[in-house]
């Protein structure tokens, strides 16, 4: 058996590389033995970690961050497997490996190529755990789905409609409990030992996340959460922190993973802020190629100013708010829970496919990111927010329609127009009304009838302008581009998901006639001077 | 000529009852001539003041409080209207009579004879000055409609589509000004007399409130507002106060007249909140028959708690916060313009029907009272919110389908339940739930699922009930009726205003099954045990 093994001969960039080493199976690997390696090209040098995957194999996954020659050197506490070295030539990027995700223009999101990346998100906290067929389905619905990341989290889930045991449990198991419902997590009578992972739990999800990468969706990984009835969010920090050595160091190799430290990080009682500071740490700096990282409230906001969190991964009903968390927090705002289309009796998932709509248009024309979800029940208990499956709601289409008006700009991302913002709506009496984003008299005195656009716009500035009408319905709205250019305007019907053109050329200041109704947005593009 | 006449011979408690004297013409009347007089019936005395109605013509309006005999005697300083005495019966009150409405249970409101009132108003601020043809339109159109309160102005309206000049004005004109839209009020060139009303315009206005009150409409009479051209918003403080004390005595003796102080009286730039404080005073003294007294607020609210203030008549748009409002001030809470359902430019003035009518809805179940108003535009400018006419958008028939629902409890008001309130969502982990309001489980064990009743909820406690859904969907629901009751339930349907069955019998912890779909109510009715 050859010492070290290189999965590819034919290197590209942003395609994982990874080695296999053979090492000791005896004692507990998982505890006690090192394993990294010094990958290095030119004044690029990453330390990346490996990981025990079981029976003897030992491996260290690489993600090829730039082109050309890479050498690399093992470092081990086992001799066999320390200051092995060797080198490969990575080539060109293959059409779909775009890299990781990353933050650009400070709230938004590109891969590493530089190449669009829209973050539309959609949740199915425990589809990776719901045995093949069902989970074959879930990736079959994301493939002709508009949904670009999934929220998923690593450990199985225990939850009202979630009762079902996985095929496998993430570590080994030393006493079988029940699946009934338990008052305490300590009730419910399982035993894991938290020391010894399960390597195929964890290469069945590496090889759902790898399938999400093939279909162009990201997996948002919920490393820790509350609903268990195992143990599994318990363990001592100790534990925890192994825990996210490994799997940060089984996964960082793999490019569309995002680490979400947790779903809910309130709901866990037996962890402190200081924890969570704590594991902030451990994954950020276990991790060599600098996935995003983000971690998820329930109530309490988290304070995402975190020098180590890469974005605001908010709960909180009220998309339109992003604008204000962008302005808070300096960083992309993914509004990761805002309730889930369904309806079940819980508040939080029990709102329309209209609302789930709307919510998604405030955020977007306000500069945010929105996640969907659905919890629509059936006699089968899979309810998509839980299990995956089908999705059965009104809202999908109308969220693929919106991510076309959002392609719809040049490549840049929409951003929230902030001068049209903010503005107490005239009232009564021109001395209210400062400003330049006054409209032509409708009717009346010009002075009088001078009213502010009062509709959140994103645009890709001096080209294309979306304005969101939301729940209003005026007969007239004025055009708020930029003086001395010209547009062709269209309204969309964010419900019906239809676009009707209202105007050839206008200019700032003329007024648009349309039919009055709700859920409407506005679309304008730049024609050429 | 008789010194004095009487109206009716026949007097009616809570029927109107005029003196009429004659007296000087020469000078100036109306700031001259002191008239008032004691109306006394056992140990019941009223000092009811007395008005100019030109061609020598002076007036004292009576509203008969008791029944049995009154005296009365005149104090003027005009010695041939000073001392003048008489006595007259006042039988039981008519049928259609039945007193001016007045707060009750300090939350609602009844007519002063303890009858059911219910505050469902409306809004047409300028309609009794548009000309007899719009004026009786509009009558015809209330009739119909289910509004028991219209918000209507005394002085005639300067606004966006309101630039007709009125049939005549309140004031003898000294110069004719412009009807264009003048930059300030100065500009617009009107001068009048402010010390000398004009009689035929408060006649004018006397019968249209008469004819209001026919059809059982109450006049939320708005005494002073901002919307201008002619001057007589910018009257001096003792013009002011002399209006004031004239528009009272004029119609404090009709009992379906309500005092609202202003209009967005912080839009009112010349009059301080000491003016307000002090013209509060100056109606509330001058009005022997204690009407309903409030004032609007545009933006800033205003502080309600004013003791002769009996109600708060509140503009914003979230009338579910009528529960916070009501705690405040402890007062009923009329949300007197939560924006109108129209198409206008103006925000105010663009919410659909649906929005409208869930408005109505949220602020019923939470304890408060909310008035409708209607801007849809057409050519001729003639919208029911500030010129009356017609009625053309959705909310009507649904906010008189609400009305039927209110009106299904027994004579008592719908109180909110307090106790279902403010409760945080149970997320997860049956630590969180507290207190009574749990549900069985649908599914899952006992422990795991329960689940707050999370709905506004208006009762008369122990016989009704009425849930409002709202922009949920739940698919089951819990019965929050108190324990060991029974109850019938069915589900409304607020827009499609159907009312569907779903259980004869149920008890407090009973899960109902409905079919999931958003503006949805329960009402739950007692079984007699």
């Amino acid at each position: 058996m050859q010492a070290i093994a290189i999965s590819n001969t034919d290197a590209t960039l942003w395609a994982p590389l990874e080695l296999t080493l053979y090492g000791p199976t005896e004692g507990n690997p998982y505890r006690e033995v090192m394993l990294s390696a010094i990958f290095s090209n030119g004044d690029v040098s990453l330390d990346v970690p490996g990981f025990y995957d079981g029976n003897g194999s030992y491996r260290i996954r690489f993600l090829p961050t730039l082109e050309g020659r890479w050498t690399y050197r093992t470092q081990s506490n086992v001799g066999q497997m320390h200051d092995l070295s060797g080198e490969f030539d990575v080539g060109a990027a293959r059409a779909a490996d775009r890299g990781p995700v990353r933050v650009a223009d400070q709230f938004h999101f590109r891969y590493a190529d530089g190449s669009r990346y829209l973050n539309i998100g959609t949740t199915a906290y425990a589809w990776s755990v719901q045995g093949d067929a069902m989970e074959e389905k879930t990736l079959a619905t994301l493939k002709d789905a508009p949904f670009t990341k999934i929220r998923m989290c690593v450990f199985p889930k225990h939850y009202r409609y979630n009762q079902n045991e996985p095929d496998r449990y993430p570590f080994v198991m030393v006493k079988q409990g029940t699946s009934t419902w338990p008052a305490t997590v300590e009730d419910a009578g399982w035993e894991f030992d938290f020391d010894r992972p399960n390597p195929a739990y964890f290469q069945h999800l590496e090889m759902r996340i790898r399938q999400l990468g093939e279909i162009g969706v990201e997996a948002d990984l919920i490393l820790l959460h509350p609903y268990d009835r195992w143990g599994f969010s318990r363990m001592s920090p100790e534990q925890d922190d192994r825990y996210l050595r490994y799997i940060v160091s089984r996964l960082a190799g793999l490019p569309n993973v995002w680490w979400s430290m947790a779903n809910e990080y309130d709901f866990m009682e037996n962890k402190s802020l200081d924890d969570w500071n704590r594991m902030i740490d451990v994954v950020a700096d276990t991790d060599p190629f600098d996935h995003l990282l983000s971690i998820h409230n329930a109530f309490p906001l988290f304070d995402w100013h975190h020098p180590k969190i890469t974005h605001v991964s908010i709960q909180r009903p009220e998309t339109e708010h992003s604008l204000l968390w962008r302005e808070r927090y300096g960083k992309p705002v993914s509004v990761d829970e805002c309730c889930y289309e369904g309806d079940i009796a819980e508040q939080w998932g029990n709102i329309s496919g209209r609302d789930m709509v709307h919510k998604f248009w405030l955020g977007v024309v306000n500069g945010g990111h929105v996640t969907h979800g659905e919890t629509y029940y059936n006699d089968e208990e899979v309810l998509w927010w839980a299990k995956g499956g089908e999705l059965t709601g009104d809202s999908v289409p109308r969220i693929a329609f919106l991510r076309k008006v959002m392609e719809g700009a040049s490549d840049a991302a929409l951003e929230p127009m902030l001068d049209n913002r903010n503005h107490r709506i005239m009232k009564f009496g021109a001395d209210n009304v400062t400003g330049p984003e006054m409209s032509k008299p409708a009717t009346g005195e010009e002075h009088w009838s001078k009213v502010r656009f009062p509709y959140p716009i994103a645009s890709d500035p001096h080209q294309y302008y979306v304005a969101y009408l939301g729940h209003r319905q005026p007969r007239e709205v004025v055009v708020p581009t930029p003086p001395d250019e010209h547009y062709s305007a269209a309204v969309v019907d964010t419900w019906e998901m239809t676009e009707t053109p209202v105007a050839d050329k206008v200019t700032r200041g003329d007024l648009l006639f349309i039919e009055p109704k709700p859920s409407l947005a506005l679309v304008l593009r730049r024609l050429p001077s």
